[in-house]
C-alpha cells in the first residue's frame, strides 16, 4: 500500500467519527507520523522549527532541501536524514518518487514561496508555507489553485494560532470578556542589522518590515476580531539614505476599520523593538507583551477590575510542534487547516492595500 | 501700591537675576501668592484643582465664578471665599475691580473657553484655560490676541508637563536614551456614561473623545518628540444609533508623521478604557501606563536591557499645584509659560486636521 493509499484509508476510516471530537483526538487513533521535507535551511528552519519535531505526535522530519550542499550534509547528519532524502533545488522535483515525504514545508525567502509550493504540489506533496504566503495576491491565488488541482492541502505558518496565550486571548474575546472589541493597539518590529541580508532585497522579500514582522500586527488584528478589515490607512517612514533601506520600507504604520466598528492601530518597524498587542472593549482589555515571539509570552488582563497578570490555560504542545501536527492531523482526518491558503491570501490582500494607502495618501476601502 | 504695580515691581526687581536659575527659584525670592479665580465649578475644578492650592507656593484661591448660586455658596463656604469674591457669569466682568484676583482659571465646557478668556483679559486678568483651548483654531487665535492686547499671560492646562513620570520620559528621550524616536503608540479613552452630559453635546464640547481625552494622545506625541506633525491620517468609528453618540464621535484613531521621521499611532475612545504611551527607538523604549492620569503613573523602560520598572526623579510638587504655580511664577518673573496659548492652538490645528482626514479619507498635510 502506498503512502497516499494508506493515508486515504486512515482518513476514510476516521471520517465517521469526525464529528465526535477535535482533530488531534481523531488523529491520535493512529500512531502514524507524516513525513516532512524542510525546504530552505536558514535560521528559522534549522534553529526554530527542526528541533520541534521531537515533540510532535504525527509529524517527523524525513527530508531536507537546500541550495547549499554543506547545509544538507551538516543538518542531514545531525537529524539522521540519509543522502537519498537530501535534495538540491535542482533535484527537488524528484521528491515525487519519495513515498516517505508527505509534506513540504517551504521556508525560503518570500518571493520563492510560489514556485516551490507549485513544484511541491505537482510532486503530489501537501504544503506548509511560511508567511507572508507570497509577495503578491496573484501569487497566493496561483498557489491555492496549484494545491487544489493536485488535491493537496496547503497551510500557512501562522504559529501564533497554536500558542497558549493567543488561544486564551481569542477565547476571552469570543466569550465576551471585554464586550465588543473596540480598539486594538499592536506593534511588531525589531532593529534590523546586516544590510546584505535577503530581507532587505526587494526581489526576495517583496517588501520591508510589513512583509516580515508587521504582518504579525495585521494577522493578530484579524484573528482577535475574527473579522476582515473594510478600510485601511497607512503612513510610511523610511530613511532611504540608510544602506539598509535602499530597497524596502522601515516603518509602515497602518490603521484598520472592521465591519463591527472595531478598530486597530498597527505598527511595523525595522528600527524599533516591540512585539505586543492590547485589545480593548467597554468591559476591559487583554494585553500580550510579548505577544507573538518564539517564547516568553506574557498576558495581562483588566476584566472589571485592575490590570493583573493572567496565566492562560495550558496547551498540550508548544506552538511550533502544534503547528506541524495540525497539518498532519488535517491530512489524516481530511479536514482543512484553520490557517489555509485563503488565510494567507487575505493577509497579502490587506498588505497590498496598506502599501497602496501609504503611497496614495488615502483611505483604501476593501 | 496696587496689586499690578506690586507685581511689576517684583518682576522688574527679579529681571536681572532671570538667567541665573529656574523660574521657581526666582519666584521663591518672594513669598507673594497670586490670587486665582476659578471659573466653572464642575467636577474637575472642585474635586481635582481646588484642593491642590494647599500645596502651592505662589498661588492661592481667592474667588469663584459659577452659574449655579448653590455651588458658589457651598464651595465659597468650604474654601472661605467671601461673598464679595463670588461671581455669577452675569456679574463676572466686575472682577476688574477686584485687586485680589490676578488669574482667572477657565474650567467651563470647551465652547465657552473663548468668551471667558476674552472677558477675563478685558478685566485685566491673566488666564489659565483648560484644554482643549477652544473648539476651533480661529477661537484660539482670538484668545491669544485678546490676552496680548490686554498685556496679560495665557496658559493652557497641560498638567502632564508638570508630572514627574512625564518629565522623566521627556528628559530620557532628549538625552538620547532610546536613540531617535521612531514610533509612539499612545491611547487615551474611557467608557463614557450619562448621555445627557455636556461632553456629548457638540455645541458645548466641539467634538467627542478627541476633544476630551484623545487630545492627551496628541499632546503626548508632540511633547515626546518635541516636533510638530507634518501629516495626519484618521479613522473614525462611531455607532450613531447609540444615544451617547448622536452628536459627537466615539472612536477616532489617528496617525502622525513628524519631520524627523518619528511616527505616532494615537487612539481616542469613549468606549474603551486606556491611558498609556510607549515611545520606541532603535536603542529601547519608555512606557507610561497610566501615563496622564490624575495619579498613579507607572513607568517601565527597556534601555539596552530587558524591560524593567523605573522610578522617575521626584518633583517638588504634584502636577496640579506645579501647574498652578507655573503661571504665577511666569507672571512674577515676566516669563512665558511653557504651555502658552500657542501650544493650545497647535493642538487644535492638528485636531482640525484629524477630523478632516477622517471625513475626507485622505492624508492631510500640515
Amino acid at each position: 500500500m502506498s503512502t497516499i493509499s494508506k493515508r486515504t484509508f486512515i482518513a476514510s476510516g476516521l471520517a465517521a467519527a469526525a464529528a465526535a471530537g477535535p482533530l488531534d483526538a481523531l488523529a491520535r487513533q493512529t500512531d502514524r507520523k507524516l513525513g516532512y521535507a524542510i525546504l530552505g535551511l536558514g535560521y528559522y528552519a534549522t534553529r526554530i522549527i527542526m528541533p520541534r519535531f521531537a515533540e510532535c505526535e504525527h509529524s517527523k522530519l524525513v527530508a531536507l532541501v537546500s541550495g547549499t550542499p554543506e547545509k544538507l550534509k551538516t543538518f542531514g547528519e545531525q537529524y539522521g536524514i540519509p543522502e537519498s532524502h537530501r535534495y538540491s533545488y535542482e533535484t527537488f522535483d524528484k521528491i515525487v518518487d519519495n513515498p516517505d515525504v508527505d509534506i513540504v514545508y517551504v521556508v525560503t525567502p518570500n518571493s520563492l514561496h510560489r514556485t516551490f509550493t507549485e513544484r511541491a504540489a505537482k510532486a503530489g506533496k501537501h504544503v506548509m508555507c511560511e508567511k507572508p504566503m507570497a509577495t503578491s495576491s496573484a501569487d497566493c491565488e496561483a498557489m491555492i489553485a496549484a494545491c487544489k488541482k493536485a488535491g493537496r492541502k496547503l497551510m500557512i505558518g501562522y504559529r501564533s494560532r497554536f500558542q497558549a496565550h493567543n488561544i486564551e486571548a481569542i477565547k476571552l474575546i469570543r466569550d465576551g470578556a471585554i464586550g465588543p472589541v473596540r480598539h486594538i493597539s499592536t506593534d511588531h518590529g525589531f532593529t534590523i542589522g546586516d544590510p546584505t541580508q535577503w530581507r532587505l532585497k526587494k526581489a526576495l522579500s517583496g517588501g520591508g518590515s510589513l512583509m516580515d514582522i508587521g504582518i504579525y500586527s495585521l494577522n493578530a488584528a484579524r484573528y482577535l476580531t475574527g473579522e476582515e478589515p473594510v478600510a485601511v490607512n497607512a503612513i510610511e517612514s523610511t530613511d532611504r539614505s540608510n544602506p539598509r533601506f535602499k530597497e524596502v520600507e522601515d516603518i509602515i504604520n497602518f490603521q484598520l476599520l472592521f465591519p463591527s466598528g472595531a478598530t486597530a492601530q498597527c505598527g511595523s518597524a525595522y528600527t524599533a523593538n516591540f512585539n505586543r498587542y492590547r485589545v480593548s472593549g467597554p468591559k476591559g482589555f487583554i494585553e500580550l507583551d510579548p505577544a507573538t515571539s518564539y517564547q516568553g509570552q506574557a498576558m495581562r488582563t483588566a476584566l472589571g477590575g485592575p490590570p493583573a497578570p493572567r496565566e492562560p490555560a495550558p496547551q498540550p504542545k508548544n506552538q511550533f510542534s502544534a503547528q506541524l501536527d495540525h497539518l498532519s492531523e488535517c491530512i489524516l482526518t481530511n479536514r482543512e487547516p484553520i490557517v489555509g491558503g485563503e488565510e494567507g491570501l487575505k493577509d497579502v490582500r490587506v498588505i497590498e492595500a496598506i502599501y497602496r494607502a501609504a503611497r496614495e495618501g488615502r483611505t483604501v476601502r476593501l
